[in-house]
């Protein structure tokens, strides 16, 4: 069984959680423990052995708990996912990859592009593609119908795949928490639209990509993975753009990877993540 | 204060100990456990806040678990070293600043060397240099001259800091899991005494280094910490040498400073580092 | 214009070259030239701009060096390539999504597959799939199989993309440095034919792939490219092999980049990588 | 012999150069040319065997460049530095113990420090340290008795070996292109004073460092090399501190050997480095 909890902090709440989990006859193979002191904020991360009913669990642990508790046991293990994407193929045909094998730990419901070049890599894996162009409307509308496609679905997440659009405080507001977007840079480096032509320029010799959860302020949502690759100076800024693919596709799925395993906790602006 | 604890598995020692904590007015902000199923041992750090009694607390936990558990309350911060050498400086001069700036979580009590050419180094660092050759005598006199100057000292760890003699089964099982070896290659490749050259003849494009407790098994021990760096095709032996040096020091920077902040649990072959 | 040269090594090659395409009004914009003073081997590949006519200058330049040598001008950029699979998806549906979007430097002309759990995917990518099962039949029958369909697409490369039966010497003579494999294990670490299980036995703090090119001797072939990601005890035998997979697929793909960029010059055991 | 050549680019250069080379009877063993195509910059580092007179072989390469061409054979093996330090030890007693064995490629003139602390680990390494308070004084008369000593040193190389004061244009011009500094960061993110508590504030997942070569703007000099290493949300601002400090050792390190070695060039706001 995996058991996720996020409270705020005080003593005898890891006794309190193992004393049922004993009780209950779950034997605790790894358990993760992290205080914010900052925040007094506590979150933890159990996996144990032997069942026991899960929600009788989950209302056990919530009764000596403070009452702000998020309590999970069990999480959904496969979750459901709309993705949203603009004109670059990399971190959307991985992860149709791992859906059409199983091994993304959630089932990809449907794309939404902006533009309809994806579509036809979309269909070949049998993943339905919505267009919808942010041409000739405007950007109330467009989000407008992109919620519409979306809270069809009903996901549990909503991964920006390369989508290049930003979106509003009010389209985020509605899935607080449960965007995952790619950011083409190592963060807070190179914020905004050009990161490869700001390193170039820059003459760095890293670059990097960066996973975070959106939220209202621009490339400034919680951080969940991050990482970077050596470049030099052979490379032309469109010779980073490509390097920083590879990085971008393997930090998303690695990002994913955590989330979809219920491994990453978001509090304010920063996650816990018990990798 | 912090907790260190290994023994057998069951059910409920996890809520057992968390107990006593909560009862005795502590707040765990940080606890890590982990049960190896196949050799069903139990595996648990804690740091937490606020005071009690180390004693009265390590003989309470103790209480609750198997009669083979190991508990450690509050584990002694700077524990005594003794390292031995040979030729090279690398590890040993990084080693000694950190003593010396008091930032390695250890004392360096002497530094023992079959070769006087590091004598100068430990002096001018003020930290005692016994020369015990390992010529003109046989194996076991010259060990036996190496165990009569550790033992005066009590160290709680023998670090191997590029020490290049073979210490016999009779040795090291006067110090069990408490000798600490760098060795120059990514374990299990290139075992033995010459790596780089056999990593030079292979054409790898990666070497590494190992840091492992040493065991009668030569290079077979439980390893602490790995790390690896890239090399390419205009690299000579010497150039893999001269990098891989760069590599054994910070593994085994990394190694002590897990192992001096009670991070590394070893049973039989294998570590759990709870970084 | 890309030119690759191989030769015995001797004063003034450099000049020779370089005169030439100097004469031929080219200006060199990357030049990287290593000679290898054991064997005596010269290696160089320099981009040029502007054009000369590729056959006159490719002749020109083979006037002034040793008549062993190796010289292409501007290589064949879409080099058309054949897969060896057996059940695993991961480095080909990776190898097929690069294909498809014209971004692999190389064409996939078909998949040769000794199960047909693969067909499926290749279809959806129109890739023709070919499956040449090794039961019911003898090794050299299995391989006379799969070498009859080989050379009916004369690739300029064959990639075991997770191929698992071994290929004898006959074979691998057919096609001498153009076979390339993908090994799940930073090699010479951990050979064979379980490397995760030997890994977790052995208790590594790092797990690796090495793609390199095949030769008669197993894992034992020219090194390319060799990767690594940390791993640590809570990783199963299991967890080790899916995170070996992620280095696996990169490995591969950045081996296979490094190729059909011709960037990788063979001579003996060894490589030679201009990257 | 190595010779490094940098000039304003044009066609022939390396059939020039290598000509001269072969008609002294030199074999280029290794060779590495990049264009800058934007600023039409020619770059070239070359190792020969065998032997020619150096200023008679300097003379012959300067007569066929370009009037602006820097040519330098075989630059001077041992480079003369001063290093400038404040509080912080490491990066400073990483480079006195290389400077000790000989390893550093490079010879420590003397220490200025602007705190006394770091004395005592110059004087066990029989470096000369010269105390410069900044304190009852102002920026001007600071920087003119700091400018007074590396004077009399005359210096090849003046180290930022973590010296936290910012020094002013007009100092800077004194030294164009030969202050090295490492800065605490993974620049261009969380330039400033204070990069580990901005880190630790945004929740990134990886903290960096990175040697530069100073100039007028701060912290936007051409960078040389960069480093990265992960953190997660156990870090307190002092933990990545602690940590980072590992990586500027690290970075320095490495950027000192790359300028040292003659494999680092500059131009304008950018190195090319021929690693």
């Amino acid at each position: 069984m995996i058991i996720v909890i996020q409270s705020k902090d005080q003593i005898g709440l890891v006794a309190a959680i193992s004393g049922i989990m004993s009780r209950n006859g779950l034997n605790i193979v790894s358990l993760r423990e992290h205080v914010d002191k900052a925040e007094s904020r506590f979150f933890m991360r159990i996996e144990a052995e032997h069942e026991a009913d899960p929600s009788s669990l989950e209302n056990e642990i919530k009764a000596v708990l403070p009452s702000d508790a998020y309590v999970t046991v069990n999480p959904q293990p496969d979750k459901k996912v709309v993705l949203l994407v603009t004109k670059e193929y990399h971190c959307l045909a991985d992860i149709l990859v791992r859906n059409y094998f199983k091994t993304l730990g959630a089932t990809i419901q449907c794309v939404i592009g902006n533009y309809s070049n994806l579509e036809n890599i979309c269909t070949r894996f049998d993943v339905p593609f919505h267009l919808v162009s942010h041409e000739q409307t405007d950007k109330e509308a467009f989000e407008k119908n992109i919620a519409g496609i979306v809270e069809r679905y009903t996901p549990d997440y909503i991964v920006l795949a390369k989508f290049m659009r930003i979106l509003s405080p009010a389209f985020v507001a509605r899935f607080p928490t449960r965007i995952i977007n790619i950011h083409h840079s190592f963060l807070p480096a190179f914020a905004g639209a050009h990161p490869y032509k700001q390193a170039f320029e820059r003459g760095v010799k890293l670059i990097g990509a960066t996973s975070h959860f959106v939220t209202d302020e621009l490339d400034e949502g919680p951080i969940i993975a991050q990482q970077v690759i050596p470049v030099n100076h052979s490379y032309t800024a469109a010779d980073m753009m490509k390097a920083g693919k590879e990085i971008e596709v393997s930090v998303l799925a690695k990002a994913l990877s955590l989330v979809f395993s219920d491994r990453v906790f978001v509090y304010r602006n920063k996650t816990v993540v018990f990798e």
